[in-house]
């Protein structure tokens, strides 16, 4: 994987003129991405309260003013509008159109809510020697819809979505350490080893991303994962919404050491 | 301090039927205690994002249902109105009444925040032989209203409140990464050293609790603390707000290691 390790502001900018278009993963090394969901003001109590009671699926980096497209937090002088390569709009829990500039579509009562991305953790895990099979050769992560409900919040309910990784079984408890320090980026693994316990019948075949054998005497290792929110919101069929296009994230000004708890 | 190690369950039945009536300091060991705030439907959005925004003071354990007194993630059965030994009422921001059952006060609109306390944090600190003077003597902590302003929502806005241990200087680093373990429960100091950094002129003159020495070969520490959101919600000056009295605390089912992320 090619990485590009300018600052996330030059980045950025890039983004916003157009020059880059593409996903995401490998660019600002070292720095936070995120998933956005931008919902009327009149939903975003309810998501709040979700992303709250499910900290694992939905660890929340930021959360705007209603209109403002600036995530003052994570990286001021940004504009949500336009700084992701790409954008899906969604009336209705329908997709009604794919953008890569979201300003059309901007109202006054979009609340926009950043949500943290295994990104962080996976850099984690190789800077710990631990291999990671689908960066490996370039495929995306492997993912279910599993039978564990989120807690649900107002509108909002549905199953949490797990990311798996085929992990060495002497890395196992180095992967979970590693991973546990970063809460904000879903943190530890929220199951080890046996995916019926999660409702996964076919490891061979995700529900999203690509398949990733699991090797001899490697264990299936599960996250929670960045698109239990979208799938949720969508769920519950919100009159409106903005999200990232999937592997097009928002690229935040936050060093990933930064969300360490430890 | 004397110890009460029986479940929750049965404190909290004592506490409802008027039995246990002081503070909860030293009851249900190992057991994660929690502040109060509930706050009408129409500020509690505001309230929920101040606490996402502020995640240092204002640690979120749990937030009920609009109207319901019962915290299902942290508590299933208990009742809020009459599970804590005292309450305070306030309306438009000043105490209007102190009560030891809520119930008369309890409306179909109030939302409760339970919010993370030190209490978890000092028990891991003793555990890690780390001792505390003010637990020693019988005191409470000493806390100080900083001029690190918090970072606003809304209607929501103020300084930040700190406690102060004083911490061998040889034990400052353990103290930090045992606390840090806790993010729920107010997780590492907020600065470690220097008063006059927080806006701190006289450490021997709290804005609450008692006075601590620090001794020679001590370094005074801050954390952030649970103090903040309700100084904070009263600032704001909300129509009517219930929230414990000090140091009578809501007594949750956690054990105080469910907190721990690593």
């Amino acid at each position: 994987m090619a990485i590009d390790s300018r600052h996330p502001r030059e980045i950025r900018a890039e983004i916003r003129s157009g020059k880059l278009a593409g996903v995401t993963a490998g660019l600002a090394r070292g720095f936070v991405q995120a998933n956005l969901a931008a919902l009327p003001r009149e939903q975003a109590y309810d998501f709040l309260l979700f992303c709250q009671r499910n900290p694992r699926p939905c660890p929340l980096l930021e959360v705007t003013e209603p209109g403002s497209p600036e995530p003052h937090g994570v990286a001021p002088g940004a504009d949500l509008r336009t700084d992701l390569p790409r954008y899906r709009i969604y009336t209705d829990g329908q997709l009604a159109d794919e953008v890569t500039d979201a300003t059309p579509y901007w109202r006054g009562d979009l609340v926009a809510f950043l949500i943290g991305c295994s990104f962080t953790f996976e850099w984690a895990l190789l800077d710990a020697g631990i291999p990671l099979w689908h960066m490996e050769h370039g495929k995306n992560v492997a993912m279910w819809q599993t039978t564990t409900e989120c807690r649900p919040a107002g509108r909002f309910h549905g199953p949490m979505v797990v990311s798996m990784r085929p992990i060495r079984s002497g890395d196992v408890a180095k992967a979970v350490t590693v991973t546990a320090r970063f809460p904000s980026a879903h943190g530890a693994p929220v199951h080890v080893g046996d995916p019926a316990a999660l409702g996964i019948r076919d490891l061979g075949r995700p529900d999203w991303g690509d398949p990733q054998p699991v090797g001899p005497g490697q264990v299936p290792v599960f996250w929670a994962c960045g698109v239990t929110p979208q799938a949720v919101a969508l769920a519950s069929k919100p009159p409106f919404m903005i999200t990232h296009s999937p592997g097009h994230m928002f690229i935040t000004d936050l060093p990933n050491s930064a969300l360490a708890v430890l």
